[in-house]
């Protein structure tokens, strides 16, 4: 296409990027402004006073992070790839490929981040590239994992990235073929209404917080046809890794689409017909409609563009589910349920000092909204409790309840521990442990980029923070749940 | 130590950093190219041309990947933890331990890549950091690994890694105490003096190429005491992830110490008296050495530092391994080689137009240093070949050897692969399929620091590039023996 050598090939992509856009510089502090005035409306809209000291520098955080994290629209490939195509021969003698022509060379396993244009939360990548040098040159392995981070590093949907990374490498390259292959993984929204928390006793529990995930790829050149050799190559080198997929593309991988009851060209369609909400979820919030329509246009993008329309209101509507609540817990209510009595582990406490007992209600799933990032964080909780001899145990669900209500809200991982440990204390006794476990998506997707980290915390009241070994027994309950636990 | 409220901590600690060399900058040229000049010195003593095409890049790629890599030098430790201490309550009532006053925070699993300072070898570090808050305060949670960054990035041994990371963050979080605890890994030297691989058929087989590993703690505050319940608590939680380590602690772990003979001060002593080489294994390389001290001054550090003694010689003595060889090999003698025919492993080649059988000899590892960035990557080698019904097979020590031979040298791995291919079908025929899987240290400790990434390049001759059947049986193979081949 050429536009390579004209140095403005993302210019070219039909993606609504206005190549004036593509000028703006990190530091432009203008459009930062821009996007931290946006925040502030979101925080406003969630009832959040955003002079509170956890809040006072979210939006110039959640501003830098954002432009951070689309920089790919400020990126060419042809300055990324120049200087990295080094002359290699071919086969000396005889019949096959090899070297500078012919010979597949495939990267695996390339972590990386992008952000869902459907609803604007960042989606997790792992990137698979092969390609078939030609022209007795091969490219420095580390462009073709620069060169998918252009992309990756845009709002996107799973095959357009695919195909725009596959595109670039193409020409940037120019080998006999280029295939790529993502396996990406979204926030899979939990199937409860947070922000209704208060209201209910009786939440659907919800699946162990997780991710949709789905593959996607795209070929060029030699990997035109995906039946042909050089897949069959490719997709076996991937195996060895135990990379083992089959292409399931769909147009609308988003689990924010399945909620849609959007309002566009004045008449209202419900996208999907099985939908638990029959009535408007997405509340009426225009000013932080507005507001996210902003920060698109500020980070370069045509909030018209096909793939964009809907989006302000998907991520406004996953926001509100961590609306601030005004409502007190009703927290007499949890006495009376009795519900998941099943599933409850009993250890033996144990503890020469009593009777009691140890109740361990384990894996606890929950979501939360990182109040420094704008940013989710997802993850279990545990709690531990000591339980008089024969009295009845609480409930699952209402433990799990208690948690919802902390979880959905803006929060930190810290105080969210703290608050579970005293709302079980208040109704359970004094003598309770507390151990939440989460991943960030602040620090996996963003800035440092840790992919596999993971944060612990622990709280521990009464008999739990005094007696090391009913804390050391809780702690090895949990241990042996995930399998680590022999010693 | 009131070092951070100067805003000169990193000036403070007694490594021999200059502080003046703080202030350098990253695009400080002369810096640069000072490092350049070095590089190509190393590129001469390698008996290479730095005017070829695929070394012409290679001085400016290493001098800016040093600098990069070793920019904790010239980081704060207070400037990133500045303005991410956020107020945080403790538990409103009751006993115990919770939120900004008490109650274990973790944060797991942190990739980090650093310098070894006895061999300027990178090492891979996953760190695990946890700290007690206190003082109503927590910091956030992605700063812990931007402090451990600034001190991975420099020059240093595990147990010193710890300790100043463990330092800086009880110095600006001011908590109840921290705790630190590093999973190091070094890359192992191979068991092969590869330089005299052309001298002998009798090469000892090589370990699978690996890390070397310690674990290494450090505790202040709360954590001071190794014994004390902190600890068991930071180590339960690590547990959950399946991290159950030892304190194992040693004065020396970078395996090139082993092979020391280091002619200090005057007088000659052997690290290692049951090192297998008595005589001197550093070769006199007076230029080279020269010019690695240069570089550890143009990177601020004190060459006389005691850990930093008979650095240069061994870099210089790892470096050496890769010297570009002028005896062509020996290819005659590998026909009589019948060594490790036991180890083959045999499949029926079940190919229609002939009685051949394909010979698969999987998992030959190897060692080679990326001429673009003088850095290892190393991994295993698979070889299939048609073999005559009846015929002997060639032993896997011979073809252990070619591997050795093109991979101890300034190399890509697409060449690599293409080479053996060429010289195992010079001696078994034309119809030689070989596969190529490695780990590029370059791809994973600087730039774009893809951990988990590995690379896999192929190169088919004969009937192996002609019958789609033939390759994909000898694919098949290689996943049946990494236990991801089940379908």
């Amino acid at each position: 296409m050429g536009a390579l050598d004209e140095g403005h090939f993302i210019g070219t992509l039909e993606n609504g990027v206005k190549p004036e856009s593509l000028k703006l510089d990190l530091e432009h502090e203008s459009e930062t402004a821009v996007i931290e005035d946006a925040v502030k409306v979101l925080l406003q809209g969630l009832g959040e006073d955003s002079n509170r000291e956890g809040l006072k520098k979210t939006p110039v955080r959640v501003a830098k992070a954002l432009r951070e994290g689309t920089r790919g629209y400020r990126q060419k490939v042809k300055d990324i790839v120049q200087g990295a195509l080094f002359p290699e021969a071919g086969l000396y003698n005889g019949v096959g490929h090899a070297g500078g022509a012919g010979g597949l060379v495939v990267v695996r396993d390339l972590d990386l981040f992008s952000y869902c244009e459907s609803c604007l939360l960042p989606f997790q990548v792992k990137c698979h590239v092969g390609y078939v040098p030609s022209g007795q040159r091969v490219v420095g392995l580390s462009k073709l994992s620069r060169v998918a981070d252009v992309f990756a590093k845009r709002l996107q949907g799973p095959q357009r990235l695919a195909n725009e990374v596959c595109l670039a490498l193409h020409n940037a390259i120019k080998p006999a073929g280029v295939a790529v292959l993502l396996q990406c993984w979204h926030i899979q929204f939990p199937e409860v209404e947070c922000s209704n928390a208060e209201q209910s006793n009786h939440l659907t529990e919800v699946d162990m917080p997780g991710w949709e995930k789905i593959s996607v790829t795209s070929g060029l050149g030699v990997f035109e046809n995906e039946k042909g050799d050089c897949w069959v190559d490719f997709l076996s080198v991937l195996k060895f890794r135990g990379v083992n997929v089959q292409n399931n593309s769909q147009s609308s991988w988003c689990p924010c689409r399945s909620l849609d009851v959007l309002t566009c060209n004045g008449h209202t369609s419900t996208r999907n017909s099985s939908c638990r909400a029959s009535t408007n979820m997405v509340p009426t919030q225009p000013a932080m409609i507005t507001a996210v329509t902003t920060i698109l246009q500020s980070l370069g993008e045509d909030p018209l563009r096909k793939e964009l329309v809907g989006t302000p209101q998907r991520f406004v509507h996953w926001l509100m589910n961590f609306k601030r609540s005004n409502l007190e817990m009703k927290l007499n209510g949890f006495y009376s349920s009795r519900m998941g009595l099943l599933s409850l582990q009993t250890y033996n406490g144990n503890i020469s000092s009593n009777q009691d007992e140890i109740q361990s209600v384990l894996n606890l799933p929950f979501w939360s909204q990182c109040e420094h990032h704008l940013l989710p964080f997802h993850g279990v909780v545990h709690i531990g409790y000591f339980h008089p001899h024969g009295a009845d145990p609480v409930g699952r669900s209402t433990l799990q309840s208690i948690t919802h209500f902390y979880g959905c809200k803006l929060q930190v991982q810290e105080r969210l521990t703290r608050q579970i440990a005293e709302t079980v204390s208040s109704m359970l006794g004094e003598d309770v442990v507390v151990v939440v476990e989460a991943n960030h998506i602040c620090m996996i997707s963003r800035g440092i980029e840790k992919v596999g980290s993971s944060t612990a915390t622990i709280a521990v009241l009464g008999r739990f923070s005094t007696d090391p070994n009913a804390k050391a027994m809780f702690l090895q309950t949990i241990s042996n749940s995930t399998g680590y636990g022999r010693t």
